[in-house]
């Protein structure tokens, strides 16, 4: 591969991350306007990625296979459905030997698809745990890369050399720990990290209608719900999607709320301080992490 | 009632709360050091305070009535059950005419012992909704009142000058919203604002035993659990003393998280998407109240 600056690199969906991705290897990364490109079924987010000096020039969906035979590199941005739809219709359009990557936020399927691409695509499957609340291209500006985790599911196929390209060019674009695993893995983790914790905030929001509740508060509530603020089809895409092991995580969750509720309804006070004492050991761990 | 600053203020319990409100009344009401006094059970924190320049004198915990006999107001500052053991000791020492209120996070059992005070003290139930992680005197000044919520369920004895005035200090410490409630209001609402939030922040944590699964994560899981480095007696107490209220939230958390769950399980993506867009909604207007 040569080197990232002299790529030419291309964008499938200008929404929130891939606008985020092209602010990054811009300003972080010294990629020149001119070696940007970028695709999207809406031909306004194009224009203004252009008009704020992003990319070169944008295709609007149909045309996205004149941008992928340049593309030295690929983003795809799309939900895992959607980017399964755009890998069978646009398979064939890949410049031979492109170092493909996506952002699914369940990889099981993607991997599992990136398995079957031609054997001159290098598809390696990552998820950037970065985002923004709000979605689309306007809000790509708030979404900060910084010390992120970025989890990649290589292929097995993958070149070690191309492997360690995209490392490189995820840790210039700012991003901290990489973890690479298993698909199946990264499913299982995902599940508890981020699929249950929002399927936490959304019940929490769910259970009580009277917002002015907040007059009440100290910020808890507000604080496990921040994340509240829902793209809906996206995640009820990625709660679908991933459903056996996001409901294996609901019914651990349960049990332990089950627990908790049983030493608060039968009084078990012993129990109840040794339950909470644990909490806050595992807890205060988290933060010592490396 | 004479001016805050000719008053003699009283902190029974320098803690957490006591020590943050010695700090807010020195730093933002202008009262001198030598108009405050604390009592606690622990000379150390007594010490602490005096040197940081916040009392003039502490009094340990078996001579508490020689402080309370001096103040002319008072912050009682012990959690629900330590209380109302302090008040069956100490109720006759208090000066007559006093202005006192106190910091429990559950008000029920609190005013009812507080309606049968004294006719001479003027007793308000209080619950200051702020807080800082760790506790004690050494996190005190961490503990930032700008802006939070206080809630007051007053007696319907109290007197309206004597309201205002505790309201007016409230203000000056740097409070912002003050809501006046009833207690079984207070503690159904507490039941949800907080203690809910607690328990499922204790339970998301209890279960998952791996702390590296942080990797695998975007912030949600860490933002969804902050609150959760538990004080263990202090919450197992709030938990257990509104264990009712606390209880029929935990119910309606858990009806749901298994409609939600339900959804998931059975592919029904209309009704997901439509619960998660009036989450979204429901969310976004808390953030738009005043």
């Amino acid at each position: 591969m040569k080197p990232i600056e002299e790529c030419t690199i291309g964008i499938v969906g200008m929404g929130l991350m891939g606008g985020a991705f092209a602010i990054a290897l811009r300003n972080r990364c010294g990629i020149a306007q001119n070696n940007l490109l970028a695709c999207d079924i809406d031909g306004n987010a194009l224009t203004l990625a252009r008009e704020a000096g992003l990319i070169a020039q944008g295709w609007e969906g149909a045309r996205a296979g004149e941008m992928l035979a340049r593309c030295d590199v690929v983003f795809l941005c799309p939900g895992p459905a959607a980017l399964l739809k755009f890998l069978d219709e646009w398979e064939h359009s890949f410049k031979p030997g492109a170092l493909v990557t996506d952002i699914a936020g369940v990889k099981g399927s993607i991997a599992a698809r990136a398995e079957q691409l031609r054997s001159d695509i290098e598809f390696i499957p990552g998820h950037p745990m970065a985002g923004a609340e709000g979605g689309g291209f306007a809000a790509a500006a708030r979404c900060n890369f910084q010390g992120k985790n970025y989890i990649l599911t290589p292929l097995s196929r993958n070149k070690p050399e191309n492997l360690l390209f995209l490392k490189d060019l995820i840790h210039r674009m700012g991003f901290g720990r990489i973890t690479e695993t298993s698909p199946a893995d990264h499913d299982r983790k995902i599940a508890f990290t981020s699929q249950l914790c929002h399927v936490i905030a959304a019940s929490l929001i769910d259970c009580e209608a009277d917002t002015a509740i907040t007059r009440f508060g100290g910020g808890s509530f507000e604080d496990l719900t921040r994340i509240a603020v829902f793209n809906a089809p996206l995640w009820t895409e990625l709660f679908t999607t991933n459903r056996d092991a996001l409901l294996e995580r609901i019914d651990q969750f349960e049990d332990s709320l089950d627990a908790i509720k049983g030493f608060i309804r039968d009084g078990k006070i012993t129990e109840m301080e040794q339950r909470l004492a644990r909490v806050r050991e595992r807890r205060q761990a988290l933060d010592k992490l490396p």
